[in-house]
């Protein structure tokens, strides 16, 4: 196979690879872009040079952006206050008008939008259970906008209907149903897989809800933790069965749900004439990291007829190790699973699947046989058309950037990938948990990537526990992350959770971390904290 | 300001522009990729230029795709069936493996993923409401794949938040509400759009559905007519009304609701004890184009305490329109509106608005409070932060595009894109009304770019209407369509509608068609189906 060479001219001279370290023979481009317009591009007769410039110079700017990234003398981000956006920063101007403005302008509005915005991909950004910017999965993303195309039939997007079904089936093989049989869909995101999983259940065991409405049903009860995510709420209440029918199990100290505390409210229910439809199993709680039992709720799910949802947004990814997914035993259990590859895995935003055990349920649930999309006597085999699965209709292609990352890194990549943001987090845990000004959330090793400790500034240290000790340490992590996102050196998360004062939920999945990195926060924690 | 100038070499060469006329002095690249792999770009030590080299390649490819595209002499697919593809054309294997696969073959990847792909941007896709491919648009889409963040906090998502808030606010204008007062949200997609103005219309009217669900309100009904989006069904029935709480309203000849059959519905309704709650009135119906009257069907929604909603999803657009804009006359008065300034207004998918009137609501609605994503003291004005307003956790950045292709155009680029839609669909009509072989589906100008008819094969003109006929005509528009794509020429959509058979459905919003590509329309549907 041939490899294109049009590219030999810029890559032999250095200079095209850094802004900084630009040959002074280049210093000004052919191109006068403050002359050129959003019209001179393609469609435009004469349009394809500029339009090849313009992008050229685009990707120049975006080239500049990745490697600053990985480069940790640069800050995570600049902070701005929102006003100071607003009125407009040496001339960023967010505002929109009737006239277009000069191609010149929107390579600068390109240039500051970066500038003002967070750099998530950043080897010391940890802010969130997303994070790391994977140039495989950017290469993906550039070339699913290019093809523009949208996932609701096979005519339109032949390649990527093919590339979700093979991959769905294969996350079925880990997730381990037989052969891989089952049936899902790709969705915007954990909390609409959630949703999905809620959706289904229901249709599973109350199809006539789908055409009567939920007064077709009795009282339906969802059963979920209270360490769960809170999407497990906005389905109760967008889906009509109320949020005070979301009924929070109680989770042991370490965050995972108490088995005993589920079978005593399923039989609560029951005895108030509820009918107990749904258990969500969090595999890997956003705060804690927690697993709940999977094999032991899936025994009280069978014995009472229940649908069993496990949330494996955060911590499906636990799956592709060998080592770690034990912690998601009895998986295989479950009606439907969520799992996110843009967390764990490192896939650009958005990539969430919803699983499905048992085929049709999806279509049965979903479907409106709409004509003018869903044509039955087109000249394939229409079965590949997936819109009407969906609850959208137009649905993004979200496939193709996760698709083209198996194939450059295999399974055995993600694989090592999960191995070492977890080894990174057991560093920091083994690192802080007898270090002075660090107080655990909980004992004992994390289960995921997650780490929760309180910083105790030295003013704090050695005082009882009391009120005031609690209002003070509650304001000790909000100032430290205020002062950290001022100063743009590293983000880390942090919240209160029960009756716990704010603490600070560490967590890895970025490919850019090193050890050094966590050392970083740490110095850092203690740097801007000692003073408080 | 200053324009970076390392981009000056290739750019010089006109051999970087295209890939068939390459010089013969750059027949290879310096890298050989068949020895790199993804462990061996960024965040790897030396990954640097290999990442670069790598990424600069993918541009090429996506350059070389994109000039193609809008050079008709290119197919604008070249089809396979399902089981050609998943059997592996000329070695694209879409099977993924445990160990990695070389750059190398994951360029190769990206080629053949587009070459089996559809050209979704190609002067004579016709097929979706979506077309077109903006050059501004994709820069867009390239930086905020780059850019990597979520939309749910101020936090990770400044400038990107205010982006949205502001250009949701312009959109507000456009509508006509006073001030350009109200909220809103981008959202996966306009049946997603579609789902939250019923959520957010029973909340208004019952907002106890959300702690109690639906038995908390008597039998709630939606109204939308015949010809409306199905994603109001599949609202319906996913938030529990139940699909035959969603009435369809009759239509006329055009498309168009008939408010006295609204009118009778909802008293019927209302003898029956059932409460009449929504109204979705289509601004732009997906196979017609027609604009309901939102005037009368507003004085009915006041009439009877109502919420009004305007599914301006396709005809949204034409609010930039001077010219068009009376289409949606009475739009100010709706509780909500959907628009998806990715249809009309040619921006990349996905982009599709939910608007609502009343403040709060959104957030009152949707909103858990979940601590660890939106705690209340940060160091900011958290009402900058969106996620409690959204049905989705995570949500993907849909406004950098859209902005910037507002920027780069101006309100008067999005008119003049309209108008001139509006205008080939009006040449589109005027060549074919009278044309021998052609039957128009509804009588009268098109409202929207959307013009419905028949092509009649000699063979079936001068028979008069027989079911024999009917059968024989059912066919003609799935065999055309088949041949197209078999010959990879051009794609237009077809399908039944109520009690007519199987009939094309042109519609235009593509930037890049022009008169000529109409013509070539015509002339292909006539010589694929001369001889049916």
């Amino acid at each position: 196979i041939r490899i294109g060479g049009s590219f030999k001219e810029r890559q032999s001279s250095k200079n095209v690879l850094s802004c900084e370290n630009r040959d002074p023979r280049f210093g000004h481009t052919e191109t006068d872009f403050s002359n050129l317009f959003a019209r001179d591009l393609l469609p435009a007769k004469n349009g394809e040079e500029p339009t090849m410039q313009f992008l050229l110079e685009v990707v120049d700017i975006l080239t500049n952006y990745i490697r600053k990234t990985f480069d940790r003398s640069t800050k995570v981000l600049d902070f701005h206050h929102p006003h100071q956006l607003l009125e407009g920063i040496e001339g960023f101007n967010l505002e929109l008008s009737d006239q277009p403005e000069s191609l010149e302008q929107i390579l600068v509005d390109c240039r500051d939008t970066l500038k003002y915005g967070v750099r998530t991909g950043h080897p010391r950004f940890f802010n969130q259970l997303s994070s790391g910017l994977d140039i495989i999965g950017l290469a993906g993303e550039w070339l699913t906008s290019t093809a523009n195309t949208n996932m609701f039939t096979y005519e339109i997007a032949p390649v990527f209907v093919l590339m979700e079904q093979l991959t769905l089936k294969k996350m079925r093989e880990i997730v381990g149903w037989p052969g891989g049989e089952g049936d899902g869909i790709f969705s915007p995101g954990g909390a609409i897989s959630n949703m999905y999983s809620v959706m289904v259940a229901r249709y599973k065991y109350y199809p006539e809800v789908k055409t009567k409405g939920m007064s077709a049903a009795p009282r339906l009860i969802l059963f979920t933790s209270e360490h769960s995510h809170y999407s497990i709420k906005k389905a109760g209440a967008a889906l009509g069965f109320g949020v005070e029918n979301v009924i929070l199990l109680k989770c042991d100290e370490r965050g995972r749900v108490i088995p005993a505390d589920l079978e005593a409210k399923i039989i609560d229910a029951k005895q108030k004439g509820y009918v107990p439809l749904f258990v969500n199993a969090t595999a890997g709680s956003t705060v804690y990291g927690a697993f709940d039992p999977i094999n032991e709720i899936a025994d009280l799910c069978e014995k009472y007829n229940m649908w069993l949802h496990v949330d494996g947004a955060w911590g499906g990814g636990l799956l592709m190790s060998r080592k770690h997914r034990h912690k998601l035993s009895g998986i295989e259990r479950a009606n439907s699973v969520t799992w996110n590859p843009h967390k764990m895995m490192g896939v650009p935003l958005q990539c969430s699947a919803i699983l499905v055990r048992e085929k049709g349920l999806l279509q049965g649930c979903n479907q409106m046989c709409a004509g003018y999309l869903f044509q039955p006597d087109k000249q394939y085999d229409v079965t590949y058309d997936t819109g009407d699965k969906a609850i959208q209709c137009g649905r993004h292609v979200d496939i193709f950037k996760f698709w083209l990352m198996w194939k450059a890194k295999g399974t055995s990549g993600f694989e090592q990938h999960i191995n070492k943001c977890l080894e990174l987090s057991e560093y920091l845990y083994t690192k802080i948990k007898n270090r002075e000004g660090y107080e655990m959330v909980f004992q004992g090793e994390p289960q995921h990537t997650n780490v929760c400790f309180w910083y105790l500034p030295p003013s704090l240290r050695g005082m009882p526990d009391c009120p005031e000790r609690r209002e003070r340490l509650h304001k000790v992590a909000p100032k430290i992350k205020a002062m950290m996102m001022e100063s743009g050196t590293t983000m880390v998360g942090y919240q209160p959770q029960g009756d716990k004062v704010n603490f600070f939920r560490m967590v890895v999945s970025n490919p850019a971390a090193t050890k050094s990195d966590i050392d970083f926060l740490i110095e850092e924690i203690e740097r801007l904290g000692q003073d408080l």
